[in-house]
């Protein structure tokens, strides 16, 4: 079999797979994803051996990684916790979101229907191809699932457990559709499956993201890089901006959602930077700062011109004290990567002003950008974060892995 | 200047203003668009002058294309007019189309905001030119217009009108964007600027529409074929099934939401076809029958495979008598393009299942599928109709130009 082969019969199964699933009852869907979840912690050794393969061969990966990499008692617990909450949200499926009656009688609605066949290319984590198999199954898709090499041996068994206990239960075969040959080649030609494949999510770094959009004649919502700003106004409270500001750098820096760059506004900037920069520091934070900045407080180093719109994901921020709000928002348009942008003020003005204009996936006004999340909005999960203009601008729920289709109701209507 | 230098520096022009026209006021857009349309009827001479340049090199053309290509008073004035309509409708910018709290008194909403740059590549009829440019700045949208070489000179004039009546009122220049360079390179290139465009609409054959396909790195949301089916049940009242059949084959057969394909249950094949089929013949339809449908009537071509699932586009109907239900359900998954289908029946149960269960971006249980459309449906404007299962299905209005990003109003919330 050639590898267009192989990958023509992959994708095939999942679309003949993706119009059973369009109709199957939500009762159906929930009874799999509890069983899938048992499944996972019945054959709890099966999937740690198969992970112990993948952590022979990864030798030369960084220790992150192979922590990421990493399956335990606890993780595989994790995974199946996951599966029992989606099963536990309401179905989007046959939701007519809106309806309406024309001067002709005609009834026009929209209701919500899966888009069909989803294909997600991640790297490393094996739990993604739990969370991504349960979202999908669950919002009447099928999925083609195509993860990292290094994790190839521990999502094969994943997908072969939750399969299984599917399948008894009416789930059909191919709904959880698995890309188990290693091949470079094989991405680029599950890319090019646009009569069969209808959507890409991709999950990963800079180099997937770019090879993905080149090769795609498949539409690809981009989880992209989040460089994202929170501007404190004069007229700021500034022990809330203070906690605010902490939160959105150090709970967490390694996310797309966490705080790279720190605007202040001149008149409290004196005030305001010298105890928060002091904490960073206590922290761990590496200020790079600009001119104004580097003198108002010790041990800031100056920031280069490339700092500006860099996604750190680090325990390193970028300072800029900066004559006002126009500034700012200057600064963002400029340097933004439209992914999460916050102001902290008191007014009124100032935060509708952001709250309308910033051109960002998700704008806040008195918050941590850290709370960018799916669950955090109450979403009830999340696929990941949109950076892609149309379709879903931000965190992805179950919701957002469905389409509409218009319903029209007639007693004979005709076009005139 | 090498051409890519060309796409780039026109790209960028329409994103520097969709920054600006993010933010405009209604009012600001609408005075734009009410004297834009003043201005085409005022500059009708130079609009005639550019387009009888036009018409001069196509000599090679069929006659259905120069009728296509030809402006002249009333046309120029319809274009007026749909600009005035434009103007009219509501604003979908700044919608909040829900919001929310959360335990944590973060208030979560979702705003209507423009899409960004959005490129419309299309053939022929210069009126799309006034008609996508008016859409796309009501919506706030910045836009480039990559017209066919044959209409250059009228697509040219009607931006150059167009612009130079908007900027006078404040749209940025840029906004309307037009790609004054023939070459043929020039649309490859436009559709790899994924930095600066956002979504690429196409509208066009079937052959515009692959090149497109294979060659963007941007978004596409596709216009493609129609073959859309009617199922006409034994509990249909067959003098309804009657009219909507007719009018979904002949009212405009040359349209992507006409009829292409009739299915009749075997029950009422012999009444109902004999009649419909010698109407059709008298109106000039050519019939290709499945072998029981040849038996019932006079006439009747044997129909071809390749007749199922063929866009005619034209006054010929393949015509096939059903077991039942299955039967036709089965026929419209294997040969249908989800574009419209419909259904005739009295019986509730299976119009619900029809309405559930069919696959496409329009489901119609007593209606003609030729009511596909934007202004029938009341989306009060329609840029086209959506082939692609993301972000849009089906007529595409206002609404459908815009996404949303999240608001979220605090008062100091963190991520714990």
């Amino acid at each position: 079999m050639t590898l267009t082969d192989y990958v023509v019969q992959k994708a095939s199964r999942a679309k003949a797979a993706a119009r059973q699933l369009a109709t199957l009852s939500t009762v159906v869907k929930n009874k799999a994803l509890l069983a899938m979840a048992d499944a996972l912690e019945a054959r709890e050794a099966e999937l740690l051996e198969a992970n112990k393969k993948d952590l022979a061969g990864a030798r030369g990966l960084s220790k992150a990684a192979i922590d990421r990499l990493t399956l335990n008692a606890k993780r595989i617990k994790e995974m199946a916790v996951g599966l029992r909450e989606v099963a536990a949200l309401p179905d989007p499926v046959g939701e007519v979101t809106k309806m309406w009656r024309r001067p002709n009688g005609l009834q026009v609605g929209r209701m919500r229907v899966p888009i069909g066949v989803i294909g997600i290319i991640y790297e490393s984590r094996p739990n993604v191809t739990a969370d991504a198999a349960s979202l999908c199954l669950k919002s009447g898709n099928a999925v083609v699932l195509r993860g990292g090499s290094e994790a190839i041996q521990s999502n094969a068994a994943i997908v072969k457990v939750l399969s299984e206990a599917g399948e008894k239960l009416g789930i059909p075969a191919g709904a959880i559709t698995f890309i188990d040959n290693p091949d470079r080649q094989v991405s680029a030609l599950l890319l090019k499956q646009d009569k069969l494949i209808d959507l890409i999510i991709p999950r990963g770094g800079e180099d997937l993201m770019q090879f993905i959009i080149k090769e795609s004649t498949i539409p690809v919502i981009k989880h992209d890089k989040g460089v994202c700003h929170t501007y404190v106004d004069d007229k700021a409270d500034l022990a809330m901006a203070e906690a605010i500001c902490f939160n959105a750098k150090v709970q967490r820096p390694a996310t797309c959602n966490a705080m790279e760059t720190l605007l202040v506004h001149q008149t409290v900037a004196p005030t305001f930077l010298p105890p928060l920069i002091k904490r960073y520091q206590e922290a761990g934070v590496e200020i790079r700062g600009c001119p104004r900045t580097v003198k108002l407080a010790p041990g800031v180093k100056p920031a280069a011109d490339s700092d500006w719109g860099t996604e750190f994901l680090d325990l390193i921020l970028a300072v800029r004290v900066v004559d006002d709000m126009d500034q700012a928002m200057g600064h963002i348009t400029r340097y933004g990567s439209q992914h999460s942008e916050a102001i902290v003020t008191q007014d009124h003005g100032r935060a509708m002003r952001f709250l309308n204009d910033a051109d960002a996936a998700a704008v806040f006004v008195n918050a941590s950008t850290r709370l960018h999340d799916g669950y955090q909005f109450g979403l009830g999960a999340e696929i990941g974060i949109s950076t892609t203009r149309i379709h879903a601008r931000g965190a992805m729920g179950l919701e957002e892995l469905t389409s509409t289709k218009f319903i029209v109701l007639g007693t004979g209507q005709l076009r005139e």
